[in-house]
């Protein structure tokens, strides 16, 4: 087989792009060549990083200040690399995060108003630094994205995805902007489509075995 | 009057050695001397502030790695500065903090490991790097401490305080070096003997009016 690049994948982008879905599906599909994989999600992946969540997505009013949301997403990350991440990568397996630091560098930083060379020593402090090999950005126009949303929940949203849609247009050029910069570990994925020919995507982007 | 040095007054000093009697008893006296005070303490000082003080305090099995603690204090300390102490300090009151940046300091750097350097960067991206304007720095012997915690709570402490004696005696010993270095803004009081007796080192240290 085809030895497919990087054993730590993220998977970013806006709401309704469909991280969530992908990453499950590229997990499925790798475990079926026989690789252990971890699927994890940020924030979230420890009971720590998961309670962190919770405060994150229904903040106690009035809300977090964007410094406050950063640091709390990095505390989970913390939380989520020292515990999971890393001692999954230490034997072997592959990991494949829904969201990871450049969530935080899109949301907190372009539309937060944070540095990003903050954020990143932030990152440096609290994770080692750590990076994914591969970070898959799906993209998907902000119309095609919202009615996903509104076919999965009915428009409601929590405290960050219900945001404004001048803000989420901001996070998605955010995104692109990371991808520019690094362009050997981003992977930008057309997001348009149903799942499975966004998963033929995934697959051929990163060289990895296609199911029969 | 004498005009007392500084609006922006923190306490520290290890578990036992009397700094929320002793924040108490400065925020009275200030007060009948006609400020206005708010007193306060860390982490906490806001809603938000104060859910993480319990997730810190009660921490989610297995507990939180150093780094993740020093960043939930981090983003704790960011919401405080940002929603309470800063606009207290810009209508013109005199803020009295039980703990603030310094505690990090001993606790998750002294003994936690992490650089100094990082806390205080830390502290720069999420509170613009506030600082009081003086620092009581608490010192009380280890065997005088516990006797207090002792008469206080039967000896029950959270999942900070309950850490072992030599934890507590290196964070003892961090906060005497923080004050060594930076004598222009610490002043170390005696926590010997009455809270009366203590209280009144403090007003003659800090140069506020004593009560008759």
């Amino acid at each position: 087989m085809t030895r497919p690049a990087g054993r730590f994948i993220s998977l970013e982008g806006g709401e309704g792009a469909g991280k969530s879905t992908q990453a499950r599906l590229l997990a499925d599909t790798l475990r079926q060549s026989g690789l252990e994989v971890l699927l994890t999600r940020e924030p979230g992946g420890t009971p720590g990083a998961e309670a962190i969540r919770q405060m994150l997505l229904a903040p106690p009013a009035p809300g977090w200040t964007a410094a406050a949301e950063a640091l709390l997403f990095a505390a989970a990350r913390a939380d989520h690399v020292a515990r999971t991440i890393i001692p999954a990568l230490a034997r072997g397996a592959w990991v494949v995060c829904d969201r990871f630091l450049d969530s935080s560098r899109a949301y907190q930083g372009g539309e937060g108003g944070l540095d990003d060379a903050d954020l990143l020593a932030i990152h440096r402090i609290g994770s080692h630094g750590l990076l994914p090999g591969k970070t898959l950005l799906l993209e998907l126009g902000a119309d095609q994205a919202g009615e996903r949303l509104h076919a999965r929940d009915g428009g409601s949203s929590d405290a960050i995805g219900g945001r404004d849609a001048g803000y989420h247009a901001g996070v998605a050029i955010r995104f692109a902007e990371l991808a520019v910069a690094d362009p050997d570990r981003f992977i930008r994925i057309d997001a348009t489509g149903s799942p499975a020919a966004v998963h033929h995507r995934i697959l051929t982007a990163i060289g990895a075995p296609h199911p029969c």
